[in-house]
């Protein structure tokens, strides 16, 4: 049996019970280490399951399947994977060779960023498509996302952005010289992505977003360091949100039901922002 | 403190090893029971957790919250909720009345229908705005889902399709009699959500969707007897997909990789109709 077992977002214990017992009966456990990362390190999760983890890179899991799946007719195999195994990430290549194989497949769920972001008081059944920010290079700037906003905000709909990562990756110059030298992690921060998202706004001018689009930042989602700031795209870009991982969700028309739990979390500037708003009866903002 | 800790999808066991933790150290320990159900007896609850687990009823929830919040400054209170408690049902009233308490909040996040149909092979950033279908009367038919829909549609993207459920209603008649006697329990089955769909198609006329539509019907997800068929709307009207609960999922236009997955869960004929449309090297198909 193979199991894709999700572990949630944070600690080594948003693994549910379910999929914690699972794992202790594995013979062999794989970690997914290169689409997300836990707020711990690999070592608490061998301690608290008491299995040793094998970590498992793009190679393995993409090229080495087969390694993965070894007997795993006869043995149980774990497959972990942070959040959910089919959230922000899908493995469906690797449960697609299973069932090639026969080999039976169990899925365990768990929370997804993309679920979770409803602690902010935006209402999840008001977000339209999901769109990704990946880090920009001097001759590769993608925009395609901003088509995607720009249909969102037009019907209204709030938006997750999910910021891009870059684990044991290599450099092209490596890559072509085939150096298996590898670059080290990186997380996109918020503020890296509100500016790719002006530049890209500066470029198109449809007026999609501007310095004063009220968005949520919100940063290690369920971990004690948990932030959750709503502000404007411009006050969001100063503001240092610390470790990873970072999400920007990007509002659109905002219900006098979301108001009412997102100033909670709201700068003062924000609160402001919309007495005055709300003052002047204008209850459907996109801006 | 107040702790909101998502159940997860189907089994005691679903519970994340922090919730439990958390639930076992709570003074007081609410079940929210109105907006889902887990598919075991609250008595498995009780008996998993070792603590007495209180009924909370919309009444108690929307009306009495005071009791739920009562000392809550100096006791740990555990409000559970199946899924997520920010994911298909929102719990904002509560988490806003404790905060103008100050009373702390936590919160305990977990799958939720919306991240776990990603075990569909339908990629959770293709999918638009989530909809409901809520049980139609002689005199109440609401069809504000179907221009939803069709926009989704439109654009290519996949759609949720959540299904109404009536737990401790009352009747009108009672209401008005002012009887506290409840309905029995109803939830909507795939196949009472595609004929309302089908009505509302027929009056609407838009060609939104038909009976030949490629849908996935999903039937308690995460459970031991978890059912997922993808099928043309027409076949999964014909399906009995048993116990509850039930969600629909009304494809966009199907990529290559989703269809690799989906063909797993695929009818015989959704499996002859994939084939003849990859042979007429027709790769995007909305019907």
């Amino acid at each position: 049996m193979l199991y894709f077992i999700g572990l949630g977002l944070s600690s080594v214990k948003d693994i549910t019970v379910r999929g914690l017992e699972l794992v202790k009966s594995c013979d062999r456990v794989y970690l997914e280490t290169y689409t997300s990362i836990l707020g711990v390190q690999n070592e608490s999760l061998e301690e608290f399951t008491g299995k040793k983890i094998i970590l498992a890179d793009r190679t393995l899991v993409e090229q080495d399947s087969d390694q993965i799946l070894e007997d795993a007719n006869e043995k149980n195999i774990a497959f972990l994977v942070v959040g959910d195994p089919f959230g922000a990430t899908t493995h469906t290549d690797l449960w697609i060779r299973a069932k090639e194989k026969k080999i039976p497949v169990k899925i365990i769920h768990n929370a997804s960023i993309i679920n979770a972001v409803g602690c902010t008081g935006l209402q999840l059944y008001r977000f339209g498509e999901i769109i990704s920010m990946v880090f920009f290079t001097e001759t590769w700037k993608p925009d395609s996302f901003y088509d995607k906003l720009k249909a969102n905000r037009a019907a209204g709909l709030h938006t997750l952005c999910l910021l891009d990562l870059k684990v044991k990756e290599q450099s092209v110059e490596n890559l072509l010289r085939n150096r298996v030298i590898f670059e080290p992690p990186r997380f996109m921060k918020i503020s890296e992505c509100i500016e790719q998202l002006l530049f890209v706004e500066a470029a198109r001018k449809e007026n999609v977003y501007d310095e004063e689009t009220l968005c949520v930042g919100v940063a290690r989602l369920q971990s004690d360091s948990e932030q959750i700031i709503f502000a404007s795209l411009g006050e969001l870009k100063t503001i240092d949100f610390g470790s990873p991982l970072h999400s920007l969700l990007i509002t659109g028309v905002l219900n006098e039901n979301e108001l009412e739990m997102l100033k909670y979390f709201a700068t003062e500037a924000t609160l402001r922002k919309i007495e005055a708003l709300r003052k002047d009866r204008i209850k459907n903002f996109l801006h």
